[in-house]
């Protein structure tokens, strides 16, 4: 018997943090078919918000450092703000959005991460258990999930969690009931073999061309993760990993990865 | 056939932003046995971190003026720090609560509120619609919505909405299927005849005396809105409404309201 189809699609914030480009998105989400869930980020927004409230963002390689106060902030501003404006868009074009952290439903619980070479993030955790069941109960009674990127601890605390390894982690643990598609969406056409040359998208990403790009520094910073992410998603039963341009999710343009 | 149990309780803001009592509140609710809904203010909350932003809060007739930056700032606070704090709160106790407003699921749209005797309330809205299938099915499969005071108007606006008309237009709309309690809860132990003496709880508030009291002016200002919901519940079919202290939830002290 064949697996139901399920896209999950994951947006970033400096896409939403432009009412343009968000909307363009968004048009393009909404003429994508059949089942779906929509991950987000947000850290733009947050940085902005936080930096009105007096709270600079610090960031260690790439990655927010989350204290008490910060760990506020991005729950205002993911789990409220740019959650709740895109449900209220999406249900304004017909989809039955629900707006989601992962406590709710205690739908992802994560492990706060521990101290590593002397670097303490805070409040960010990092995924460990995804409750199945939920989701797929939610998706099949037609409402469409939208994600932001704060999980628990189930002892009571929020943590901060990067939106490209929640798409992916969700990608993964409902691959064994549906034939999940993970798209990531960005700025970009794809991944480019020249990042100054818009024609240089690399259609089908093979796994030792990504580790030649790497090792190279063609490919870096913060494309790193999200492909690591995406080919251990592929590994775990994902079925396919696209990684295209915002407006352009209702296509097969961008790049496909492949182990 | 008898109809299921359903408690629907109401906690505002002041108990929410004092640590002690919000502790003392969320044990108490633990308590309360069978299926139950949660719904939240945090208005006092929103006034602090609006502050801190610079944006002051403005209040007609004891309601908030809500601009297009006060709507960000309750959608921040109420959708997102005050509910997921909540819900992770919860999960650690074991309830499996799953954070909503009006928007998420379309489960309450509202009508943006018109100009009335030359006020403008803005971004405001009342409660048109409930969509009590989602709401039962999410109760029905072991879920404990905590809801907060913000709705939609399905045309992509977020509007902001008393909790406790909320909690009312709920309990009303949910009367249909389950026999629902409705809870209000806050600092004090009930009605009071006279409010310098904690002795004069009134145990069974008639509506005849309602009005009386209200007349001579010993029931007034935010009371009035609570207790008007109240008894049109009620009319509407709510089975019992108790208005009593923040950690009597699971007791039978304060004041039913009786018509």
């Amino acid at each position: 018997m064949s697996k139901p189809k399920l896209s999950v699609v994951k947006i970033g914030g400096a896409v939403l943090e432009d009412p343009e480009m968000r909307t363009s998105f968004l048009e393009d989400f909404e003429q994508l078919k059949g089942d779906k869930i929509l991950v987000h980020g947000g850290g733009r927004i947050a940085t902005e918000v936080g930096n009105k409230l007096g709270i600079q963002a610090q960031m260690v390689e790439g990655r927010r450092v989350t204290d008490d106060a910060t760990i506020d902030v991005v729950t205002m501003v993911y789990a409220g703000l740019v959650n709740k404006q895109l449900v209220a868009d999406l249900q304004r074009r017909g989809l039955n959005a629900i707006g989601l952290t992962g406590a709710d439903g205690n739908i992802i619980r994560s492990v706060k991460r521990p101290v590593t070479k002397g670097i303490d993030y805070g409040w960010v955790g990092d995924p460990a258990e995804v409750n199945s069941p939920f989701i797929q109960n939610l998706v099949s009674s037609g409402a469409l999930p939208v994600i932001a990127p704060i999980t628990h601890d189930k002892e009571g605390h929020l943590l901060n969690t990067n939106a490209d390894t929640m798409a992916a982690t969700l990608a993964l643990a409902l691959a064994g009931h549906y034939e999940v598609a993970l798209v990531v969406t960005f700025e970009l056409e794809g991944i480019m073999r020249d990042i100054q040359d818009q024609n240089s998208v690399i259609p089908v990403l093979q796994e030792g061309e990504y580790q030649a790009l790497k090792s190279a520094g063609a490919i870096h910073s913060g494309m790193v993760p999200k492909l690591d992410n995406g080919f251990n998603a592929l590994k775990g039963g994902v079925s396919s990993l696209r990684i295209c341009k915002f407006d352009q999710i209702h296509t097969t343009n961008g790049s496909f990865l492949q182990i």
